[in-house]
């Protein structure tokens, strides 16, 4: 069946509206992107200070605190906690293979 | 042995350091829950017009450029364009459990 003037504009405006909020979230990723450049440059001056002092290079207390604060900003962000915690899992696994790395040049 | 001054004073001087280099992190990760709020406002709005307007819930197109323009910026951030592309990946899976249970929800 052919649509109608009216279903065609609902469309359009739909379509529209659909490359409107995409434009939107590929904003959010650059953002995010530059952010998450901004954190590993922060993790690997934590590296490479750890490796110097000779500080032990995982730390639970602070990694207890990020968790709890993270959930918490999550809530108030209404975001779903469990994501934001795994998310800061999947982030760290991968500061932990950056001084694995660091580690095994230094080596 | 006991540590000298000049020992305890550069020992000092890294634990402060540490702590900024903390707080710095600790800032970054409350902007990306922030933003992160927000892409997931974003893809709640496309999967109700997606919905609304009987569209396709999977693009491949669209994934690709995203996939590929990402990619691009995380190079030009210095991050390792595999990691932006995983947690890219990372991100999209928790948009499909969303949209699953949304239509859950409706059905």
């Amino acid at each position: 069946m052919a649509k109608s003037p009216t279903d065609q504009g609902n469309d359009d405006d739909a379509r529209a509206m659909l490359l409107e909020l995409r434009a939107s979230i590929d904003n959010v990723d650059a953002a995010l992107i530059y952010l998450l450049a901004e954190r590993f440059k922060c993790t690997q001056k934590v590296g490479r200070l750890k490796a110097k002092h000779a500080m032990p290079p995982a730390d639970p207390a602070r990694e207890q605190q990020q968790v709890a604060r993270l959930r918490a900003l999550a809530k108030d962000a209404q975001l779903d906690p469990d994501f934001a915690e795994k998310l800061l899992a999947f982030i760290i696994k991968e500061v932990i293979r950056h001084h694995e790395r660091a580690a095994e040049e230094h080596a």
